[in-house]
């Protein structure tokens, strides 16, 4: 019997070349997924993992969502798949995690139905200036972090950019350059919320002394979804507008431009290391295996609403 | 002119297959630095890579050192070799940052001058009993940290028993099997301190949810050096302890053998991940250049003096 699944997972963007299938092997999210689910007893993969939310190479995931269909002719204890796959990627030192699997319905789509996508990017400025900031680096945050090379941030023309961003825009300046993807599509996406606040290190300077050279900030940002590196091309802006080197201004510039300017677009777009997708948020209603049944339930009955309507007004 | 130079660096563990030399290649972490310094301009390497601290394979480094001789005609730009080497490493995504150059007497040695080794190790605990704890691990600790698979750890039973390896003891049932090595070597080793502290996620609760499942502890030890994977099989041993799988007295059984049994030692060790060389100490006197004119010095008016106390003596 042919069911659907829904995988929350998590992973980090270093140990893969890609998000998406690249070649039969494990160097690609979705191949390590592939991989080890058609391995698993009595089952085959009956679809392609389609993964929520495809992140760039080098971005990292503390909960992306895939739905994939696997036929099985018993009853899959999740518990075991989720053991299996997960034992592997330990073993093997891949950074990649199963934490949840779920059936869903037949026609659930992990991409479309998703309500909410939030990402965390963190960055690091220098508190002194440095000649070169690599030998003062803390090493557990190299591919974790976006290090500024110059000190001087300033937050508060960071906050005024970020609350230009915030509400439904034409974000055709913080995309990619427009392919025929881009061009069948809308740029125009909501921003529901976006803030920075403070952040810290991943090892305190009391193990990692280096820690100490640098200001630590979490951008967070959630919208429904966002155009092909639209979350980089923003906090890449932003950076710029928190080292004086672009102002509210030209981001509101952005915003109101209706046709893309490539000077722009190729100059600031902030590096995959430092961003996380941190959670993909789907209604509780949606997730229902018997979604389909429920919706012919209602529709049924507003059927038959309908039907006894009309009845009456027959009889009168 | 050849002239001796002290390199300080850090690393991943989990982006080498070794410390020591591996073939001609970057797999390697001497093999990296090797592989930049015989690149530099002007410049030719005089002697290998000689590193003060072997770490096993995915064992990270906060700051590890070595020496190096360098040819160069004439004085070499330390600021540029740091600059030359970490954009290298920095580019290419190699979890190596080079943090100091100093050149030192030619005679130093970075292995044997170095007067203290300080290592960490990280080590989470589960607050709940998890069928499998894999799907509710942090992804930002994958080969970062030791996740224990059961909660329950008696911190008092391990403050015992670390207070037992501090000191200088015979630790050769802490060491591997013995080969021709350590049969020459002896195993006795002093242990200055050995402590063990709550610890901390790398990434907070907040943005990554699962780090609330485990309690993190920090064992902390300082020697001046230590047998091979010594502190991988006390940390072992005393995870046992902790989790009441072994007891103290086992703890001082182990101390007081004088030959190797193979039974404990083999069951007992932690793994690499969690292990992080934090700091090689050298004295601010063996680390001066003229450090060998100094002594001549010292030892030339030693003679003096002796000279003038027995022409004192003759005059008498």
């Amino acid at each position: 019997m042919k069911r659907r699944y829904l995988l929350s997972f998590s992973y980090l963007g270093n140990h893969f070349q890609s998000c998406s299938r690249d070649g039969n092997n494990l160097s690609s999210v979705v191949g390590a997924l592939e991989d080890r689910l058609q391995r698993l007893k009595n089952t085959s993969l009956a679809s392609n993992v389609v993964v929520s939310s495809r992140t760039d190479r080098g971005v990292h995931a503390i909960q992306n969502t895939a739905h994939v269909d696997l036929l099985t002719d018993r009853e899959l204890s999740l518990t075991n798949v989720l053991n299996v796959l997960n034992k592997f990627y330990r073993k093997n030192n891949i950074g990649l995690r199963v934490s949840a699997i779920r059936q869903v319905a037949d026609d659930f789509n992990a991409r479309k139905f998703a309500r909410f996508r939030t990402y965390l990017y963190r960055i690091a400025v220098p508190k002194y200036n440095f000649d070169c900031i690599d030998p003062y680096t803390p090493i557990s945050e190299v591919t974790r972090c976006y290090f500024l090379r110059k000190p001087g941030f300033d937050i508060d023309a960071v906050q005024k950019g970020l609350s230009l961003l915030i509400g439904t825009h034409n974000f055709l300046s913080f995309t990619g350059k427009p392919s025929k993807q881009t061009l069948v599509r809308t740029p125009i996406r909501r921003i529901f919320s976006f803030t920075i606040n403070q952040g810290a290190p991943l090892m305190c300077d009391l193990h990692e002394p280096f820690s100490n050279n640098f200001d630590y900030w979490d951008f967070i940002v959630e919208g429904r979804s966002f155009n092909y590196r639209q979350v980089r091309r923003m906090i890449g802006a932003l950076v710029a507008v928190g080292q004086g080197k672009f102002s509210c201004n030209g981001l509101q510039r952005m915003l109101d431009l209706e046709v893309q300017s490539d000077e722009w677009i190729m100059s600031i777009i902030a590096p995959a290391c430092g961003l996380y997708l941190m959670k993909v948020t789907y209604n509780e209603d949606d997730l229902a295996v018997n979604r389909k049944q429920k919706q012919c339930i209602q529709e049924y009955s507003n059927l038959m609403f309908l039907l006894k309507q009309r009845e009456l007004c027959l009889k009168v």
